[in-house]
């Protein structure tokens, strides 16, 4: 965790912050070892602070920090500067997801001090992973083999999505699944189950993101496991962002009730080398934006261009994102995202092939990147299961 | 929803706003239908319109509006009001939980407009529950029997908190709750499952809630049911934010593990006391803080005040809160709030004594505030329940 300060300290230097606020439970336990409320203050002078607004007992025996002190009020934090004379100055704060009134009174306090969003920062030193997080990714990946498990044995004709959906559930908590699936966003939900979906769901595609969702139980939700009862012949998606100790696999595999069609056979297979096409490229120093190009070529290649990550208006314009401590980090890869991958990027590669009227079959991995390559953490192979 | 936005623009009107543009999910789904991505136009000459961001097929089947159109960019909103003439006024914005970087580039998109918070007014309007409303928190509500029934059946020594927690998961899912409780807070997070917790971790306050919190299975997400082996003896809780079509009930019971000892049966009846204080004193027209009030005193009477609702610096001013789309609405009902209660107010009451090195024992029901009384939704007897 020193060192993690370290490296904040450098980036406020490079980039002109005398001071950064960070309230966001994610920043708070990346730098801090505690996600407990409380606002943590690095300083370029001074030893990081770390003020604790509720749960004491919890933050002092989990946080990393020395300097802790008691205190929920922005008060607090500009009396504590005024102490060790700073201020004024340009101030980092988390512009991305601190709301606008809260941001407009931290404002008020610092009223000598230029603010500036700081989040872009803090995601690009979270972009590159050290050992215990990589372990931890793949602790949360290796999850998935149990839900996989839960689905060969319970998948059956007859079956509603949201049962197996909560047999899944049940395997993923006890094999250490903290509960909850971490997004950085203030708005939209998903379920913290994951998408389990089938049949005519697997086209519809609903809500906050853009992918196989699921339709929910009603409109007020819409995603995830519905209520539908699961037919023989039916494909099947189970996508799981796995939360273990804080960090996330996010996992995805295709299943077929019964012997798959030729169909299903056949598009799988695209999937499958669409799949493999972006896998075998993926090293240190390739563009994410030519990772993309490779694998809408295959998609071409293979006849499913105008299916692939989506149809019509319902298309999005990536094949995976980065991930850690939240589900859904830095980089998209996409075709918009400046970026070559490095050693220690954390990625979840997601395909799929979604067809209207038909189907989709999806595919989606967690792995992180090697000078050389890189180390898939997805527990079970990939094929089209078929379980009966 | 006609009535609502009637409302919406009745009080955009006499407090001075122009236009109103909605983006948080909870407000666009109470006043246009749908909860997918969509942008929500009101101002007071024109009908509203809907901008749809994404899941265009889903948005138009759903809401009850009837200009719809499909629109992700701001620029597509300034457009549209520049056709209409509408180019300065007082906007409203959600600025309780919009992020500060989104409000930037709003307020750059609408810079001859003046923004201003617009939570305050929709969430004084959501205040009070139609027919409708009150029927889906209802149903939300009923859906604690099937996690009761769930815990009378595997509440047993030896089995973990993590388990009954999925074990009540299962039958609250399969009862109807949409799988996501639904929070307005950037902050923070409590599992889906809610609260289910035991032994010494009944007394050790986590998080982001002021209340019996459970520990969590890690530092990481520090809230809910932990990996600890339930024993003869524990007091257990479950506390669970129900969801149903979008209304939400929120509900908690205590049971024991075996038959209850003396000093568990005699806590027990304290807080059954203090409940009954409460219940028998909400109706149209007491102030709330009065009845925390009448709650603080019950609580000093039975010998309490010091475990009521926490203890030392972990002690919550409040006994309970608002509810309905969200799990935790407007008002806190406690000592600083300044407000009448009024027929079709829902609120959950949750008295609750926490003794550290001892345990605690919690109440929670959820209830609509009548001319004369309230109405209790909460399916289940408030007992202490032995389990054997």
């Amino acid at each position: 965790m020193k060192k993690r300060i370290e490296g904040l300290k450098k980036r406020m230097e490079d980039n002109g912050f005398d001071l950064v606020l960070l309230m966001h439970p994610q920043d708070v336990y990346y730098y801090a070892g505690t996600s407990q409320p409380c606002n943590l203050l690095v300083s370029l002078k001074e030893e990081p602070v770390l003020f604790v607004r509720r749960a004491w007992d919890f933050a002092k025996q989990e946080t990393t920090l020395e300097n802790l002190k008691f205190g929920a009020s922005l008060g607090d934090l500009t009396k504590y500067l005024s102490s060790i004379g700073l201020n004024k100055g340009v101030l980092g704060l988390e512009e991305d997801v601190l709301p606008a009134r809260l941001h407009r009174r931290i404002k008020e306090y610092f009223s000598d001090f230029k603010c500036e969003n700081v989040s872009p920062l803090i995601m690009e030193q979270r972009l590159i992973k050290d050992e215990e997080e990589i372990d931890l990714v793949k602790k949360a990946s290796s999850i998935y083999s149990h839900i996989h498990e839960a689905v060969m044995n319970n998948l059956r004709p007859g079956i509603t999505e949201v049962e197996l959906a909560t047999k899944a559930w049940a395997a993923a908590r006890k094999a250490g699944h903290e509960g909850v699936s971490v997004h950085r966003r203030w708005d939209g939900f998903l379920p913290g189950e994951g998408v389990v979906t089938s049949g005519e769901n697997m086209w519809k595609i609903s809500g906050y993101a853009m992918t196989v969702t699921g339709v929910g139980k009603s409109k007020a939700i819409p995603c995830g496991a519905s209520d539908r009862v699961i037919q023989k012949g039916d494909l099947v998606l189970l996508d799981n962002g796995l939360n273990y100790q804080g960090y996330h696999g996010d996992i995805a595999r295709t299943y077929v009730v019964g012997k798959a069609d030729e169909r299903q056979k056949e598009v799988f297979s695209s999937l499958l080398l669409i799949m493999e096409e972006i896998l075998n490229h993926i090293r240190e120093g390739i563009a994410v934006k030519d990772l993309y190009e490779l694998a809408v070529n295959k998609a071409s290649e293979e006849g499913y261009q105008e299916y692939f990550q989506g149809y019509g208006s319902q298309k999005g314009e990536y094949i995976g994102h980065g991930l850690g401590l939240e589900v859904d980090e830095p980089p998209v890869v996409g075709p918009h995202t400046d970026l070559k991958l490095r050693e220690g990027m954390i990625l979840a590669i997601e395909p799929k092939i979604i067809i209207p009227d038909w189907g989709a079959v999806d595919l989606e991995d967690t792995l992180c990147v090697t000078k050389e390559g890189c180390e898939i953490f997805s527990p079970v192979r990939r094929k089209l299961y078929e379980v009966e």
